[in-house]
């Protein structure tokens, strides 16, 4: 294993609480937030301290952990005697408190869950871990609030493990499609700061450079987050790989002069039919690469994939608040009056995608029939 | 005439000096630099105090005035005896003191063409603009350097005065191609800002809306200057013509939801067989444009034109500060050690403009052959 690869620990358990990575104030300063319920978690999600799929699932695996360890231990208050007027047990609601623990457990964790699924709804990552925490919970339901807050954790620090390995095998089918001393444009950051560790299209950058291949990589600073000026240039720097920054409206300009050699992005949701959403912008970089005969590679987990979803039509759209499209934090620049729009993803045509790179290995011009065949046999 | 068209005065003559609107401090604040020298209305230009090709044009040409008054008025005072002190003269090099006036005034006129020629490289205006004063120089190059200068501030004025006809006639004929209720992108700002008054693409919008068209702008941000968001917005506000902000990378989004019914944008160059140089970034919605069947005009004054320029290849494209990505005016955001690129410009190939939009008409479809035919019998 790389020395880099903890480097960047997006999300953390730490002194039974969640700690996250504040990535809206990076790179200027990196900071740890804690988190102890469910709705915190959903607030940090919404709010983008945390941000890119997979880490917002796992984020949002502990949050149903949190919520329930928060209720557990209230719960414990309530019988002991001990601490009757401790803040946690204090927290239950005064409708619960009549009622038996399984009761106030199961309508506290519903509450949870609620929270959890409305704070963004692109990343189907974030349904398919809360749907993974929801069959766990079931699987153990009979037993006592403080087993099954157990079991979630635990579940929790396998998703987080499990994404960490996926983006590693992932990283090593991806690097084998880079040429030695390729340039490869990425779009966003879908890196180590995106996911548990590694990163899906930066996991493969990083793959390629272990493999002992020179890449450079250029980055679209993607307004209006800035996800490529601030956390992939971040990132790339850290790793001492070669990266170049580049404003959005670029990308066509150093394609059309040869300087882009393929291109890597992550995604949000992958239809069943294989067009992928994405952060906005994606669609125009995969358009711009159809015409200059640049592979356009998405780095996508298999949990990315939502087979639920026939097309890219039916995939959800999150429009954000107008105040990003401003400015840049509490830097505005935009004339006064002026309307403006935020959709915060795009959807790319299956027919853009030159392939899928999964943990199960590179899918190549995708379509409903192959992914079909490579989910086979996965969970839904 | 509308009453709207004096609201912007981009450029004006006032007091015996060139006043320029600082662009690069709108839309926060509205305020005139004042110019008096060939050298400071160079690095007006240069640090985009003013931009847009045409007022690019028209700012050099009085920049070439105000070098002949400066060294008229100097020459004056080392005869006069009157002040013989004064800046004016003593800022003539003393190399020249022993030469009779012709030789001093030319000498420091060819400083001037030289400063200005070097201060951006992509709009051809500002050649066109130096080419058409150093005519009238030498059409009257006999006369005394009072009577030149004067002359010279005449043909800055003519300019400036032909500058908003031809836009006004560009207007009129772009404004017949947009349909009521249409929803118009457009990309930096090719507004009154960028020209004398009216604008190039936004002086079609400001026509089709004269001619009792409902239209509505879309404006992209265009970073890193920001002229989208900054000043094409400031504009439409300013005449409540209808517009909405969305960064660069949501053009493509917007046409694929149909949001999307014409492209105009303005151009720094044409060259001979309809290649268009414009602001980075146009040549990726036109690439966008192009894939959703929607038309893409160029508003083109005459003057933006290059003969001698046989495609777009060989057009000259800055590459700015690295500075302007970093962030934006002294508030930076992007990573630490991350290498920078700044093209400023790019090209779009012929084949994606479905019109050229000049004073003389629409050129359809433009190439080498229907733009010989435009430009036949005009002044090179």
């Amino acid at each position: 294993m790389s020395s880099t690869e903890m480097k960047v620990e997006t999300l953390r358990w730490f002194n039974n609480r969640l700690e996250m990575v504040d990535q809206r104030i990076l790179p200027a300063a990196f900071e740890y937030l804690s988190y102890y319920t469910a709705a915190s978690v959903a607030e940090g999600i919404r709010s983008m301290v945390v941000r890119g799929a997979p880490a917002i699932g796992v984020a949002a695996a502990y949050g149903v952990a949190l919520e329930a360890l928060k209720l557990s231990n209230a719960l414990e208050g309530r019988h002991s005697g001990l601490d009757p007027e401790s803040s946690a047990f204090n927290k239950l609601d005064s409708r619960f408190r009549g009622n038996d623990d399984a009761v106030v457990f199961n309508a506290g964790m519903e509450e949870g869950f609620k929270v959890l699924v409305a704070s963004r709804p692109t990343a189907v990552n974030l349904f398919w871990a809360l749907q993974r925490m929801r069959k766990v919970w079931e699987g153990v339901a009979t037993q006592s609030p403080q087993e099954i807050a157990q079991r979630l954790l635990a579940e929790a620090h396998e998703i987080l493990a499990e994404d960490i390995r996926i983006n590693k095998a992932m990283g090593a089918h991806g690097a084998a499609l880079l040429k030695d001393g390729a340039r490869v444009l990425t779009h966003c950051n879908a890196g180590a700061l995106a996911t548990a560790g590694w990163g899906t299209a930066l996991g493969v950058f990083r793959s390629a450079v272990e493999a002992g291949k020179k890449i450079s990589v250029i980055a679209d600073e993607t307004r209006p987050f800035l996800q490529g000026a601030r956390l992939t240039a971040w990132e790339m720097v850290q790793e001492n790989i070669p990266v170049t920054l580049i404003t959005d409206n670029m990308a066509g300009y150093m394609m059309a002069q040869g300087e882009i050699d393929a291109v890597v992005v992550g995604t949000d949701r992958v239809a069943a039919n294989g067009d992928v959403a994405n952060k906005i912008g994606t669609y125009m970089v995969a358009v711009l690469a159809k015409r200059h005969n640049i592979p356009f590679y998405v780095a996508c987990p298999l949990s990315t994939i939502d087979l639920n979803i026939a097309t890219g039509k039916d995939i959800p759209i999150e429009e954000r608040s107008v105040e990003e499209v401003k400015g840049f934090r509490d830097y505005h620049w935009a004339a006064e009056g002026v309307k403006i729009r935020n959709p915060s993803f795009d959807v790319t045509p299956a027919e853009l995608v030159t392939g899928l790179i999964t943990e199960r290995g590179v899918v190549l011009q995708p379509d409903a029939q192959n992914i079909r065949k490579l989910m086979r046999g996965v969970q839904g």
